[in-house]
């Protein structure tokens, strides 16, 4: 580990992986579900829809040509399919389009708005996401989270972990790979913009996947800085 | 024209055009080069250092393959190409790069900020300008400009007026073209813009190229809404 103030002495750019790291997905579609649908077993609903994104996501990723899916639309046919496992296969078109919106609407972790107001105030503070600028701009404009500028998977025309996402990031802002740092609660995320030059902070998210279930959990040795939320982040950042 | 308050209702997306629609680059631009180098004329090494963007950027636009210029280095060969008419040539890289920055640190029109400020509660926000994600990011956070998205040509690998900026917009936001509204102080942008289905909202600014030279005129009969500044923008449209 670089010690931290030298750390936020040669970093520029804060880039955050999103959903997980800066948002609690799971706890938000669980809320919407109980709202709308009592009767389902939300916590399984909301896991079973977020464990069909990365097998989608890997198809898209790995298909040839210019062809870009939005978010909307994987997260849209992973619905269709698991909705008659929960008994939901009823839901008329509205109301599937109005289900599938709930990626947009979802909260941010407490620590998740001040911290980002103050850690702005020393760096530029960005998304790194593989959700589109559209659903990442929805999302802050309804959770106030104050980003500086939202990149994304589409800016880029690859997700991550490609290598394109992570030096993207570094070019947009006409900086060296090690003055941008993705700030992520995911280990394949931060090795893969280790990789790249980017310098790392792991933070810990316990309850991304819920209460009950495990969460990622990693040591200090390969990242630049642990945090436990992103308070605790923008503390050892000076900001 | 459609009636203000219609258009309020039909339109979800505000896409700003920047340069001479939301911050003044000739006054800024004179502000930093006075403060630099009192002994030059800053209103003609304004309009020049300008006046080269235009054919610059139709150059890289022409170009085949898949190279993307910065515009920052648009504005570098420029102003290496007109140093020496304004006997600036000794500059060293160091000034050179500094003075490259100042288009990082043009300051808004007056009514920008507020305007923005308003008009975001009610719609999305956003740039839509040939300038590149870095230079408007560090803009807006120097200037305060409250944007919810920073779009701009290297999100669509195309200048304006090429369609697909226009059309783009409207996708990254998953609306019809009507529902984005383009916001601009140029003709040309404005009817690209509305060739592609957005609507079109004409701003007066006539200090753009200074107090002694002539901005553009616009009639009021091609655009939706003719403003006199964005906070009459905001008025129109009831934000």
């Amino acid at each position: 580990m670089t010690h931290p103030h030298a750390l936020a002495q040669s970093v520029e750019v804060l880039a955050f992986d999103v959903f997980g790291t800066v948002v609690d997905w799971h706890g938000s579609i669980v809320r919407e579900l109980r709202a709308l649908h009592p009767q389902v077993d939300a916590d399984a609903f909301a896991s079973a829809w977020r464990a069909g994104y990365g097998p989608s996501m890997q198809r898209v990723a790995s298909q040839a040509g210019p062809a870009w899916v939005r978010v909307d639309e994987l997260h849209r046919q992973i619905l269709d399919e698991i909705l008659p496992r929960f008994g939901l296969d009823a839901l008329d078109e509205a109301q599937r389009r109005h289900l599938n919106r709930a990626w947009h609407r979802l909260d941010p972790w407490p620590d998740s708005v001040p911290a980002l107001q103050r850690l702005k105030q020393r760096f530029t503070v960005c998304t790194l996401s593989n959700g589109d600028i559209g659903l990442l701009t929805h999302m802050a404009k309804r959770a106030g989270l104050p980003w500086d500028c939202i990149l994304s998977a589409d800016v880029f025309r690859a997700y991550k972990p490609d290598p394109a996402v992570y030096t993207g990031a570094a070019r947009v802002f006409d900086v060296s790979p090690a003055e941008v740092m993705l700030v992520a609660a995911h280990g394949y995320d931060l090795d893969a913009a280790r990789a790249c030059g980017l310098r790392t902070a792991f933070v810990e998210r316990p309850l991304e996947f819920g209460p009950g279930a495990s969460a990622e959990v990693r040591g200090h040795e390969r990242d630049d800085l642990h945090a436990c939320d992103l308070l605790d982040l923008a503390d050892k950042l000076g900001a």
